[in-house]
């Protein structure tokens, strides 16, 4: 059973960070939630390649349980170069060849249709529109987005918002789309539409999740090492999406649990370039970290 | 019994935020703190004021118990005026008046000398020097300061810093002085030094506590409406030295409940202007915030 379903891009990405650089490496919102969500459960990509796109990379997400029959091929693959200053919460982009993605419309295998739980990571809101469409029953559909779709998409935007479950934003993405610089005004904006949630990703500050009356503040976790904090977001969507189809418990408690694994795979991320140190991470170094994020918040 | 004793600065600030403006009203670091520590233990302050300064708010002071023989009399108060824009993490100064602070000199009332708590609040660091001299057998230094005496005084900073326990700067802060964008890493340096725990204050993003091989995590209080920030760096160092000084318990597990009372009388703050709202907080508002900091971060 393929669950969560995600699409997003698939990307080859170049960066530089004040700790190193990488070139052409394994990137895209849809492989870093994939890679997160395959910690806890079978998930499957809607997104396009092109005819450049390493087959080593499906193979190696294929290994990890990651269904790929979604992912058209086209020319050219993605491309995006950027770059990370000293404060590293925030991604300088120098250049983004959209390629195939230009003209890509997602076609929905029929065993992705039956899936429960949906996560659009970040990509054209009309996309996501169209796969909120395709799913037959979804129990839960989880939505990431980012300035760019705010700023040229609005209207799409916020459909697509009106038809989502969860809301995963960054801080500056929520105060954009709800106008308002006040957090707490803006969930209280998101639970007016459709949203049963709204999730603020804060970087190296932690989480937030809004509900209905309930308010959920997850540490963040103190890194000595941050390599790379490209996918961070991408890994926290998919890592929640992921845990939740698991447990298939969609109660606060649960929630606030599955914000605290999407923050212990994103907070693994950063240690590494591109998706390495997700490569050697495994279920006792979850736990492990479960237990540290318990213990940096008792009192 | 004094306890602690508190040296900063007393001033009648005029300030603009998005939610109104005020003039001339209580503002400085040693009053701020002062009313924060005044929720658990007798504080005493160390600071200067001009004939212009109102006597009513010395009444009120006293009426909270807080002593002020300590207070010298000059010309004219200190006084500041500034801003904030809609990020309100961020205090612009439009005007500087150093008036009597220019030539002040700590001068120790006796009793003062025998406190066993002292909070060194955001004032230059040579009269923070001259008050460690002053005390015979503090049990615990707390320290505060602010990029200004980074910039100008380093040299006499470092050395008050190498003197204090505990020191509270903001991220901004923290990472000037141990010239690394990682607080981690500050934090090593930090302890290190002579100093015992490194707080590290990020407004609405809560505070983190390093000790020699702890980690503490306190969340940010989600606040609705915020009105004026001004203070709430200084009322979480006088909450937190007034609670321990209460306590008398300096065991890692008491210093973070004395960052959650700190954070709680922050935010209090934070919801008025000057220090208007403070007045009327009773000690169960306190243990109902207490309660509620537990609750947003439970899972």
């Amino acid at each position: 059973m393929i669950d969560p379903v995600i699409i997003g891009t698939v990307a080859l990405d170049s960066l530089e960070t004040p700790f190193g650089s990488v070139k052409n490496v394994l990137g895209g919102s849809a492989c870093y939630a994939s890679i997160a969500a395959s910690f806890f459960s079978k998930p499957g990509i809607l997104s396009i390649i092109g005819k450049d796109f390493p087959d080593k990379h499906i193979k190696f997400l294929n290994k990890r349980g990651i269904d790929t029959k979604g992912v058209a091929l086209g020319e050219k693959t993605f491309r995006w170069q950027g770059f990370y200053e000293f404060d590293m919460n925030e991604a300088k982009t120098l250049r983004t060849e959209l390629n195939a993605l230009e003209s890509y419309k997602a076609e929905v295998p029929k065993d992705y249709k039956k899936a429960k739980y949906v996560f659009l990571a970040n990509i054209d809101p009309e996309l996501q529109l169209a796969v909120i469409d395709a799913i037959k029953k979804p129990e839960l559909i989880v939505m990431d987005t980012m300035n760019f779709w705010i700023e040229h998409k609005k209207v799409q935007l916020m459909k697509a918002i009106n038809k989502a479950d969860v809301l995963v934003l960054n801080d500056a993405e929520a105060r954009q789309i709800f106008n308002t610089p006040n957090l707490v005004k803006a969930a209280s904006a998101a639970l007016k539409l459709n949203t049963k949630a709204l999730i603020i990703k804060k970087g190296e500050h932690g989480a937030l999740l809004f509900t209905d009356n309930k308010h959920f503040n997850a540490p963040g976790y103190p890194l000595e090492n941050i390599k790379d904090p490209t996918g961070c977001g991408d890994c926290f969507g998919g890592a929640f999406t992921g845990y939740l189809a698991k447990t298939q418990d969609l109660s606060e408690a649960n929630l606030r649990k599955a914000v605290v694994y999407g923050s212990i795979i994103a907070s693994y991320n950063a240690e590494g370039f591109s998706i390495e140190r997700l490569r050697s991470i495994k279920h006792e170094d979850l736990e492990k970290r479960y237990k540290e994020f318990k213990d940096i918040r008792e009192f």
